[in-house]
């Protein structure tokens, strides 16, 4: 193998600066296709194009719910997936001599929310001030082709990975994990994972594991100007009476977080999100009914049984504080993220590989944190025994309106993935 | 004229029941056409049809925003009237003797809801002991065909009313009233107006003017976990905050309430209901908007856009006292319902009819009511001088589940329309 000499490690930075035009192109062109959930298609449709054009190995295949729901990692779904493909382009190794890596991104992005709000089409990548904007620019295009892009720096001067490198842009990601557990099923393993989510080039510790459910909050419809008669029972109003309640839960979740190393000082690392709410058909009726949805979080270690029980006891207590929902028990349903916490653990040598990195790219010690995000590194590290690296540029408002990112940042990121692969797989001289 | 003594009464009496399986059935063919918002064409074809297979002259049209929306009585649209249509079945007298007469009754129904919580389908018209299930089997469909019934038991027995009667089928009362306002502009008059609303064989004497309104609020989007920096804000419960304080207007609004004769005993007139609500896109992400809307109301004689000033007003003092709201706004708009109330007045001749007619049937005096709902009765009062009368058969769960109509006071109620056409419009030998 080509030793990594302080020469080399001036080249493969100076090839992803040579490649950086070339580079902020093939992201923009990727966050001008949308990916919401159910729409990924044609944007991972792009990515097997680019996997292709480079002779990596292109795998692309239809997640099947039946081959993976009953695996560790699983969370349940209320959507089709006829739509949701995932790609992996895989660089085999000739000498097999390094060790192996998964570069992990994900192409699904949140919706965009009101377009009225945002300073620009959120799917135009323009350029501002350094910082391309647009749906996606930061969690995570612009990781996902950073990625590619290292790969790139690499063969530029005649080199690749002396390890297997599987390039895997997956979907689903902002909503179960399940494109990731899919590739577990499908059999792609390596030494090490590597995920350039947009939560800042440092090296993220630990992170909750988050959980979505909905409760479905029944009443009892009547004419609206019958209602003070105590006949009827308004499901909006018992559902943001459930709403409040839950204050009490969040608190208590909080309150245990020193419990869990790498969060007690975490100003707040359980955050219940009331993400989305919807009932009644008709203004001058009653309203029959009521569902909401929240985003909550489990630490490290915490059993998501008993997380799910624990809220179903609350919202079963709660509803019997009121006589109309003491006798219509609101249901709880769970319809995506079921996601355990996950703590980097035993990956000194990747550590090591990437504080190298990053400290040349950087000129400064790699700091770490905790975050109250999740990404899909836990299926790496819970369910395939893989440290998992997440690392990642600086990005603006992900999920808000006007999400951009630092395009210096980017190519910064980019340089120490180059540098982290070189260093972790090793490198032989390219394929000719 | 024949002259109205005790045996052409009784004859007129027992037509009614000569008749009523086939009103039965006829109105049970209704219930079965759905006909909500935006769907009801086929049903008011229907209608259209059974005016014209009794010779009546059927006028059918599509309601038109530009014809009406100067109006005094018109309500905001927020949807398209492309399938809306009026229809309007004329008995136009030979003699012209007698005083003019329209019967109305609207052909909307309101959204049936969560279909699982019926105990049958909704047009499915079953009858279980003595009641019509379905949606609009009360409000109001077998007050339409009850009309139609009275007239067809005139018809059974060689009469016809001496003045002119318009049967009108209208849409739109459960929203805008707009379709009753289009009757106006068409220019049908009468000397008196009969709406056989589903409010119990009681006299009418005065109602609300309900008022849609929906409130829009906006949310700063971010990450779910990122909310606890004080970053973003959740619009879901910037709502939740602006309707919690509306309650504060709803108590105000009713403590008025013996500033208006008529409703000084009613215990709750102004009923602010909460009967929508949507906001949010994605469980973990801070919603960025929410709309809710709430139907109120206003006393008889209360000045609508006093009342829409209060409200406006109202809402942006209490979204002053939050610092998010108090840079970004609520927008309050009207989608619906601008309804006066109204109040049966100088209508002495038509309710003594009425009293007459509902003693002979029901062996008892005519009671009266205030209601705190809304009819079209207003659009013929205040807008062209003249008496509508509401009286209307037994409902069970109107807008609410499993809504039914006692056919007992379905047959009493066209018993005394009958014995009313007859005394208020004279009668005439039927045309060959």
């Amino acid at each position: 193998m080509p030793e990594l000499t302080p020469a080399l490690r001036q080249r493969i930075l100076q090839a992803v600066d040579a490649g950086f035009a070339a580079q902020t192109e093939l992201t923009a062109q990727l966050v001008r296709l949308p990916s919401q959930r159910g729409e990924e298609a044609t944007a991972q449709d792009f990515m097997a194009a680019r996997y292709a054009e480079r002779g990596y190995a292109v795998d692309r295949w239809r997640i099947d719910v039946e081959a993976i729901h009953h695996l560790p990692g699983f969370s349940p779904v209320a959507v089709s997936y006829d739509n949701a493909y995932n790609v992996v382009g895989a660089h085999r190794a000739r000498s097999l001599k390094g060790r192996s890596l998964i570069l992990n991104g994900h192409i699904d992005v949140v919706p965009v929310g009101p377009l009225a709000q945002w300073s620009r089409d959120p799917y135009d990548p323009a350029i501002v001030d350094g910082w391309m904007h647009g749906r996606g620019a930061g969690d995570m295009k612009s990781g996902l082709v950073a990625c590619l892009s290292a790969m790139d720096a690499l063969a530029a001067i005649g080199l690749a990975p002396a390890g297997d490198v599987f390039l895997q842009s997956v979907v689903e990601e902002e909503c179960t994990g399940n494109g990731a557990l899919a590739c577990l099923a499908r059999g792609y393993r390596a030494d090490a994972a590597f995920i350039p989510e947009p939560l800042l080039p440092m090296l993220m510790r630990a992170q909750v594991g988050p959980m979505w459910f909905q409760v479905q909050v029944e009443g009892d419809p009547q004419h609206a100007s019958a209602a003070f008669t105590g006949a009827g029972a308004n499901a909006i109003q018992k559902a943001i009476f459930l709403i409040q309640a839950l204050d009490e839960l969040e608190t208590r979740w909080n309150a245990n977080k020193c419990d869990h190393r790498h969060f007690c000082d975490h100003p707040h690392p359980i955050r219940f999100n009331l993400g989305k709410i919807a009932g009644g058909d008709w203004p001058s009726s009653v309203p029959a009914w009521c569902t909401f949805d929240m985003r909550v979080a489990v630490y490290p270690g915490q059993s998501l049984e008993a997380a799910r029980a624990e809220i179903e006891a609350f919202v079963a207590q709660a509803a019997a504080r009121d006589p109309f929902l003491a006798k219509h028990p609101p249901k709880v349903i769970y319809h995506g993220f079921m996601a355990e916490g996950y703590e980097l653990r035993n990956a000194d040598e990747a550590e090591a590989a990437l504080r190298a990195a990053h400290e040349q790219v950087f000129g400064e010690p790699l700091r770490e944190y905790a975050t109250s995000a999740a990404t899909d590194a836990r299926f790496y590290g819970l369910y395939a025994d893989t440290p998992a690296i997440v690392y990642g540029p600086e990005c603006r408002m992900p999920h808000g309106y006007d999400e951009a990112v630092n395009l210096e940042s980017v190519r910064k990121v980019t340089q120490t993935i180059a540098l982290f692969i070189a260093e972790w797989c090793g490198l032989e001289e390219r394929r000719a």
